[in-house]
């Protein structure tokens, strides 16, 4: 098998402000370990697809942060979006690069922005389906709920076609919080992390069938690749779950789920998720940095921008020095950061943002 | 009359850490206006004493300071105390200067440190103070308690000489939570302020009497200014309260305490005080510098370091930033400061005490 890794790092988002910036989003922090979460997802994936087999892609912004964390990434695995056009166009272009390069590829692909806490099992995971894709399915790893998450979409279970390798019946969107209790409960449904594994070519031959704009667009590209920056931002935006994964599950049922169990996978979504995935201290707080904490549980403190942060008598709060902004918050409402993005945005101080 | 304001600005303290630092106490702080403590408190008795009867007690460490913060001030009217010995030769000392420049000085002996809302009621006190101790007795402020505060002195009133004028029958230490209810109620109480008003030549009478040793160097000083530094640093360290006051009130009565009522006085005792002094939004909290705040109520966000601080949905919270250092507290546990300097201390973090 030749297995290429597809490192989705286009992602932009307010949940990580003032860690975060339009500069440097999530996928360049370091969140969970020493390192940038994209290059331990690129180091997670190594012994199955080396730096020769390592395609990376994300908008122009964010070349020079790649190669940064990154440094052994050939420049030509380097691929810029001429524009963020979610993922199918995004993975459609990776497939087209992979391709010129190597006519089996199978891609993995990646979000950059994750956690996992057992490597060893994920690529393990990643290697069954690997397998199943190599006959031409395309594949989704579905990852077992530990919690009746609404942050999420699920992907519901079919027929088993062989042990832990399903057909998936509906991909579904986020549900509210009774659904997520019953679907946590029915054990017929997995978490949808937006990870698959697919041949390139039948990813193109998927987006022939349901996504024929995107699917045109790229053999222009293919053909000339100089004219992915006029073809590329005329494409129509959509996700590789809703533009080819769920139609292509309705007419050929070529798609498979894997079940990937007890990864210790998290998609590191907010500050208060960090807890999770961190070493704690023996009060539950996650600290790092020049950080002082007294009396203080369950806590969030990160101090990592050369200045003492000192909390005493906290619970549960969040208090994160970005250098040139500092934000205080309780974990449950690390989402309301977002608040402070927009009123930032609202008040002309792009300077922060 | 011949009015002499003396600042005594030789305080320390932790409280208002990150603030505040060893080489800037409180006092140097411009905790309630843009203005320090101690400038507001030369410029609330300017109407009094103007620059040329003002003099300011301080330790060596915060001359720079002072003469920062008052650039008015003459020269020789700094007094620098050669060792902290407490006020009762703090203010013995600066007795010694006032009476040089002029034998009938009244002395208004203040803290750098307080704030008061209502400057003019507070003059009209301290005219009052001045014309009782015109005559020779010892005067102190008595503030009417708002509420059972646990953290200060009290002065229990005795006997009326004429209107809002009274004996002092006894300086009472910080009392119990219940004590101070009673004290509340019973209309007999009076927080000691700190605040005196006394010729300086009756001072002198009074630590014969009660401090002989503080006396005879004080005389010693006095004879020839240049042995301050080899006899100050040998006197008793003591309180005038303890150590003139009280001893002279049980002895020849010569003690009077000038009611001093909706001065709007507060002695600015931790982050926790200052809405109380301070301008406040309308959700309660004190704000200033790069601010923002978000869903927040009755908070304390102090961010005037150059750098934004946003806080979102915390309730009663103080964030403070110190520059170097930051500062996260809940408001009813401001006291707990103590602990940071303590920790700091223990870890060899001088560098940010």
């Amino acid at each position: 098998m030749s297995l290429h890794a597809v490192l989705l790092a286009g992602g932009s988002g307010t949940r990580f402000w003032p860690l975060s910036r339009a500069q440097k989003p999530k996928q360049f922090l370091q969140l969970v370990t020493g390192n940038t979460l994209l290059a331990e997802t690129y180091a997670r994936v190594r012994a199955l697809a080396p730096p020769a087999r390592s395609w990376v892609v994300c908008g122009r912004a964010h070349v020079d942060g790649v190669r940064e964390a990154l440094p052994d990434l050939p420049g030509a695995h380097l691929i810029v979006e001429p524009a963020a056009r979610n993922t199918a166009p995004a993975i459609g272009l990776s497939a087209v690069h992979a391709l010129r390069a190597d006519r089996d590829a199978v891609l993995l692909v990646l979000p950059s922005d994750h956690h996992v806490a057992h490597p060893e099992r994920f690529r393990e995971a990643l290697e069954k389906a690997a397998r199943i894709a190599q006959q031409g399915d395309l594949v989704t790893l579905g990852i077992r709920p530990t919690r009746p998450e609404t942050g999420y979409g699920y992907l519901r279970r079919g027929v088993e076609r062989e042990p832990g390798v399903f057909a998936v019946e509906a991909f579904v969107e986020k549900p509210d919080a009774r659904t997520a209790e019953r679907y946590l409960a029915d054990g017929r449904h997995s978490w949808n992390a937006g990870i698959f594994v697919l041949r390139a070519d039948a990813l193109i031959e998927a987006l022939r069938r349901h996504l024929p704009a995107v699917h045109e667009g790229l053999q222009q590209i293919a053909a000339d690749m100089g004219r992915a920056d006029e073809v590329f931002p005329r494409l129509p935006s959509i996700s590789i779950d809703y533009g080819v994964m769920e139609p292509e599950s309705k007419a050929t049922r070529r798609i498979a789920l894997v079940a990937a169990d007890d990864l210790g996978w998290s998609d590191v979504g907010s500050f208060a998720t960090l807890p999770e995935v961190r070493e704690l201290d023996a009060q539950g707080n996650a600290v790092s940095g020049d950080a002082l904490t007294i009396d203080c549980a369950d806590c969030v403190v990160l101090a990592d921008a050369g200045r003492l942060v000192a909390v005493v008598g906290m619970k549960g709060a969040c208090v994160i020095d970005g250098g040139d902004a500092l934000l205080v918050v309780p974990r449950d409402r690390a989402q309301d950061v977002r608040a402070v993005v927009d009123a930032l945005k609202a008040r002309g101080r792009g300077d922060k943002l």
